[in-house]
């Protein structure tokens, strides 16, 4: 008995559409980096393109790629979540031989050893972000993209209590905040230095543990620091332009950062979409 | 033709449930208050026990009572969203005619008017949740809630810099606090008094708008008032003790406050459940 | 005395920011709807740019407009979600005197009447979602967009199983649906108009009440319209190029759809982001 | 230098607090399990009691706590996420000298085998949610408890349709639904267990991939078994009595089902909060 094939039926409204797929898939993944084999929950959305004359996408095979991808690399690891994300991206194509393009999106905790100020190293939780796009013309892209939680000390509030109570007084407010850092997944590009570039540019990075002394010498570096959240964007510009100002000026940026200001019921927010070409100008 | 009536079948399994009943209704209600009418959204999960003997609960039968009662209420506004909780708790009883005990929970965003350092008067958001139980015995309780957002700073890094840089410095962590006081809502008892007491138990209230001298107002007396999520709930309950201590003992308290710290990734947390009586001890 | 204005400053790292300003305000607003005054509480967005000169945006002049757009319109009522983002977006140009563009968003519960098919009156949620953007050219672009939860009934389980128990079986997986439809608000372009193209969209619409009768004939319904979620989207822009295929062909149209798959963990979406042009071709 | 300790002062306000404590700490930890070692993220809450004489709890040590206990475990692996929770509560004791209570609550992302109807092979992904509270007396109580996503079949519209449209008519609505059960974890339970529990109570259990022919024995199957979640929890109910009766009757059982109705824009939700003992009756 041969099953009816309902998704390869014409549609009714014959209109193509931009992006098919599944959403919210959970999977159990390894990546080898460099400083060992890393287990990984990503959740991962896949999507193609379909053409007007097609009435579904076979969503089913999305599901089938996407474990095929995870076997296949149980046996020979991918070096990192993006091109995990590509090598998915690429076999959808393969898969769906009606569509013209394909994207896939994952997301991870993530963990990285750390030192407090007196040395106490702990394991710091951060989130990676993958994206991968790929279609017929042989074109991928690939991005990485990391999420870090860290602080920022605000300037102005420092400034005015100063002129107010005299340049001894360092009172002003500061909050967690929370950036995102997102760049095209070139030759040499690591969600690791993305996670660094991202601590370093927010007013201090923080901590699991914190004993008395190491939260004085957060606090104080804190102090030395303060920033705006449109300060915190322009350094993680600034430092990716540092680290990857060699990579081609088409190579797309995006910088987030976010602030739960202690001040205010509402978050600050500064955002900047370009290039490294844009960049360099 | 009559309808076969399946949730009154006897079920195979023969277990008595504690809650049965429907989740995420949104609803638009008024409520009177002393300041005016008040127009809300209020999500709202109502239910009922289930005997044994009774395989379903008729889950139409609860969104019917909602709808019934919002309508009444149009006509005969309610004084307060735990009395409406109340109104739906004792009318769930009288539906569900199996039923020996009905329970409503209510949550609606709420605004009321605050004034910045200056003077600045603003509209601050908040969040009520409400909650009443019935049963055959006639014993109702109900119960009011509020979520207030607003601001700690913490003692322990500030005497601990104090120690070391001199004691004319001031600086240390502050963040977000969210807290929580719930309370059983008898004669007396309003949101607006408990979100003022929430308001008044952390270092300082926040804001929408603050102007240069609002911010370093706000600022400098947070800074007088350091406190920790634990110094934030005790002082909610000194509050009660004082505005409420003259109602019944076994009067329920519930008293909650969660900082988003800024130098750690994860939350401070700190909770009281207990009754007037127990704090008059 | 004067006190620092420290958003003015040179910021050390010269780059220009693509959208600065503050997320997650909370507003009541009143909008005047052709069946009356709708009361809403919104969430905001706001954002303007940030030349490479200026390390801040000085984000309390945001929260400002929303708040005096907010006053003007308890005198003045906008007629939609929508005009009040328009209006804030031009306002937040003439007050950051040094930005080229700007940008607001707003999300609100919203409610309309619906009738079961045994003619029940019942008063369904929807959720708004208004952007608005403006320039310096004096270009404005304003969009409303609406998120429905409906219902589909999967036609290939249908027509598969159809084939293994015989035509006369109707047994297939339905689940909820969650649509979103956005559009360039353009004259005549109405929120209540778009709920009605996507709820008619879906396999069927749902209630919050829904008598054995009722059930029945929502099941039926559904089932005689069998559909995935690239069905849903592709009937929504039929139904808007039908509505609104008058307008301009620049005029942009964003439709999705996702499934809560019954029969799997993950959920299955469908999107078109397109122009009215594009949809006439 | 000795730096103050801030938490051993005397607060203003003398309260005891039930639980303070860190929230939502996110560890990787490994589990040995019987099929292997699972690596898993843990999110985690710690807590303990304070005495009104102590100002604060000194939440550092919380985190070098489970720093610790996820230590000692990469050396001796626990056997379970609820053992993992029991040594940390233990801990916590230890830790903190003035505390009289400590609870712990951990949930993380968990994968298990499972064969579709034609024996194709998944991993399909659960939720693990542990607990575990300990005291001075020495009582120690653990919990083990599972959430799981499948299908429930309405059996209403079902019966009401087959009465309208004849005997041989199946239509009927069916939908996404989430149970979570929850157990005293006693010698013998295993969460794999529980997930059999629940995942066997529901309509179906739900797939990742489902070819056509697989899509349709799922809902064929899932017809089979028409069941309200009032129907899921009572299955959990029987279940956890014939596979856990023998355990002492004071052994606590949580059991939960919610459907994310496909008729309606609100969730079904049942419960049931009891003993062993209480079941047995």
């Amino acid at each position: 008995m041969s099953l009816p094939d309902v998704q390869s039926w014409k549609p009714e409204s014959r209109f193509k559409l931009t992006r098919v797929g599944v959403k919210g898939i959970k999977k159990q993944i390894q990546i080898q980096r460099p400083s060992g084999i890393s287990n990984m929950v990503a959740r991962m959305d896949l999507f193609v393109d379909l053409p007007a004359s097609r009435k579904g996408s076979d969503l089913s095979r999305n599901v089938e790629v996407i474990e095929e991808i995870v076997e296949q690399s149980a046996k020979k690891l991918s070096p990192s979540l993006e091109s995990l994300c590509s090598r998915t991206a690429e076999s959808l194509l393969h898969r769906h031989e009606y569509a013209t393009y394909s994207e896939v999106h994952a997301q991870a905790d993530y963990f990285l050893e750390r030192h407090s100020p007196t040395g106490r190293m702990t394991l710091e939780p951060y989130i990676l972000r993958a994206k991968a796009t790929a279609n017929r013309e042989g074109v991928f892209r690939e991005y990485i993209g990391v999420e870090v939680v860290g602080m920022t000390v605000c300037p102005c509030a420092l400034e005015t209590i100063r002129e107010t109570l005299g340049k001894h007084q360092n009172i002003t407010h500061n909050q967690r905040n929370i950036s995102n850092l997102m760049i095209e997944a070139k030759e040499g590009v690591d969600a690791d230095d993305l996670i660094e570039i991202a601590e370093n540019s927010m007013s201090s990075p923080t901590y699991g543990i914190l004993k008395r002394l190491d939260e004085e010498k957060v606090v104080i570096q804190a102090y030395e620091h303060p920033k705006f959240v449109e300060d915190v964007v322009r350094d993680m510009l600034k430092n990716v332009l540092k680290k990857y100002g060699h990579l081609s000026d088409d190579t797309i940026v995006i910088a987030m950062s976010e602030s739960l200001e202690s001040i205010h019921k509402h978050n600050a927010f500064a955002e900047r979409h370009t290039t490294l070409g844009q960049l360099k100008k």
